[in-house]
């Protein structure tokens, strides 16, 4: 059997499945992975779509888990576009689309793959394809009602891989083991207003708050570890919206963004955050709200027997020992690895989310080679 | 002669001058002056009125002048007033109205000081009063075209009271020496965006205008002089308009405002806050512009000759010794100061630039004889 992967991702691009509409593309993925064998469920959760197909014995000691998403980011200026955003239109050998490479090629590398793979060499083992209409939006019924179904029905991966792009340049030179924990912070500090002539009689916030901003932007989190870099600390904005050089104000507010590894965790981080300005209040008199958003906790897959595997098979087909990296923003997955061991690896993502979002057919193909590797050297191992 | 200068303070208040309206009270003085003996001219300059009025020798040593204005601020929210803003209607022995202290009552009791004194004891000498029609405004045109054209003509002040309000709760608490100096301070600091999960690719303007706004509050400008307070720098605003955390700004813009005693001028103060933003451009690699504005240096009347006349005089009427004070916003006496000695005494201003702003009757009749007293000590002297 020999799927053509290039076609599926051109009729995965022909469904408008921007979050959170399903737009037919799980429809299609099911109809097809059914004729190959997989049971297919729809795991939808308050209006998200979700799709779970198995192929072999559920809870197989050796399944080979498949985690991707084929909702899309919005077209943006439909008129900037150079083409039609769901027409994939291949002009020189580049299929242009909405999900070109983020990540409707990645699917179809893979179902593509695995359909071939259990028709032609049936493996001992199972294959499942956790596939999401919400990786774009807020992920909350996406990946995580997938896992949450899978735990209560006994269905289980051994090892996950994630189909999103990742290599910055070159097809192979990159795959994820990881990824940053990310926190927002959102510091209101407040004093009382009064005269700029008589500061004495007011309590300005605004020392405070630049004594604030500068100690946490000097502060160094760390060095980096083994498999991270440092993590950082950025002041993404201070507001104060006082128009009058005369006037103290009673209120300032700034806001961090922190991308934090694996020696840190989220609530160490917000515990520091709120030491820091209660260290501040206590020197200037101000009081400081702070409000803390953790997206996402870091994680890493240690190098071991998945990320060997993986690169392997990167190595063998394209001539590239893959960096095994955990930068980047983040991925779904996040909430995988807390079931099993998880790594991404996908095509060039240079054009996501961006106008006239395109992919080379030639790196579809090769993609699904990979992926037919993957599943080859993981139940012959 | 008595002129009274409850009578004339209400007549000025029904002149409706808010600036740069004459409204008429600049009429009405000169037609009084005149009948009293002093030779008036109209100094108008680029629709700013201002009257100068001298009885006596032109040039003479014994120049006694007087600064004030018949300008008025806004009426601001005439429903909140409990009475026409310029009715000058009195009850229980309180005049309500638009300029009531701030300062019609000093111009009148002033004017009314003057006319009975050179009527009924001639002095050897002159009597000069600079009246201007824009004080609360840009005051570019005001009491600086009285002493411009005055440099052109020759006329002179020996010394010159200024009569704004300068009593913090009772009638002749306190006088003014000096005045502080006042400048603001723009700054716009400017690194490069970027994506704040790889900060390394931005240059964060955030962090450079912490430290430089940390760096200006933590200075101590000095610790007072003889006769002024510290020096205070206060931070007004900080503002970046970045609502995306992910996103790390390329500008940020911060305001401060200094008031400064006679140990700095603004030219020093710039230079330093110029000096400030060059090291934090060095220490971040960001780009600072500065735009500075100075609003007035800082100017002192040593104790001395005029301000022991003024205050004995205050001390005879009501019994209290004036602190000689530097505190407080600006006034014109910063334009004065260049020509000859000049302090500053008028009445209490609790209610000035407010909704039903208000004099006590019996304290412009009060003023008038701490006025008509410092006449006669001064050409007595």
């Amino acid at each position: 059997m020999t799927t053509d992967p290039v076609a599926l991702t051109a009729d995965l691009i022909r469904c408008p499945s921007v979050t959170p509409d399903e737009g037919g593309a799980l429809v299609l993925l099911q109809g097809l992975l059914e004729e190959a064998g997989f049971a297919c469920t729809r795991v939808d959760r308050n209006g998200t779509s979700n799709l779970y197909a198995r192929w072999g014995e559920k809870g197989h000691a050796r399944s080979f888990g498949f985690n991707g998403h084929t909702d899309v980011v919005p077209v943006g200026d439909a008129a900037a576009w150079s083409c039609d955003p769901f027409g994939a239109e291949i002009r020189d050998g580049v299929m242009f689309g909405r999900g070109a490479t983020d990540m409707k090629s990645g699917v179809a590398a893979f179902a593509a793959a695995a359909m071939d793979f259990v028709t032609d060499t049936p493996p001992d083992g199972a294959i499942v394809l956790a596939i999401t209409g919400d990786e774009e939006g807020d992920a909350t019924d996406g990946t995580v009602a997938l896992l949450d179904w899978m735990a209560e029905q006994d269905e289980r991966m051994s090892v996950c891989l994630v189909g999103e792009p990742t290599c910055p340049s070159e097809m192979g030179d990159m795959m994820k083991i990881g990824r940053r924990g990310s926190l927002s912070a959102w510091f209101t500090v407040t004093g009382t207003q009064g005269h700029a002539a008589y500061p004495h009689r007011a309590l300005n916030p605004m020392p405070a708050m630049a004594r604030l901003m500068d100690r946490l932007a000097s502060h160094e989190l760390d060095t980096g570890t083994d498999h991270f870099d440092a993590s950082t600390l950025a002041v993404v904005t201070i507001d104060t919206g006082n128009p009058a050089t005369n006037v103290i104000p009673a209120q300032s507010r700034g806001t961090v963004n922190i991308r934090f590894n694996d020696i840190h965790t989220g609530a160490a981080l917000s515990d520091w955050l709120r030491e820091e300005a209660a260290k501040v209040d206590a020197a200037f008199g101000t009081t400081t709200e702070v409000k803390i958003k953790i997206s996402g906790e870091s994680f890493l897959t240690p190098p071991g027997p998945l990320s060997d595997l993986v690169a392997a098979a990167v190595e063998a087909e394209t001539g590239r020992t893959p960096e095994l990296s955990t930068s980047g923003g983040t991925s779904d997955a996040r909430f995988v690895k807390d079931h099993c061991p998880v790594v991404e690896f996908g095509l060039v993502g240079k054009t996501m989310h961006q106008v006239d979002e395109n992919v080379p057919v030639d790196q579809i193909a090769r993609l699904k080679e990979i992926y037919t590797r993957i599943l080859r050297d993981y139940f012959a191992g």
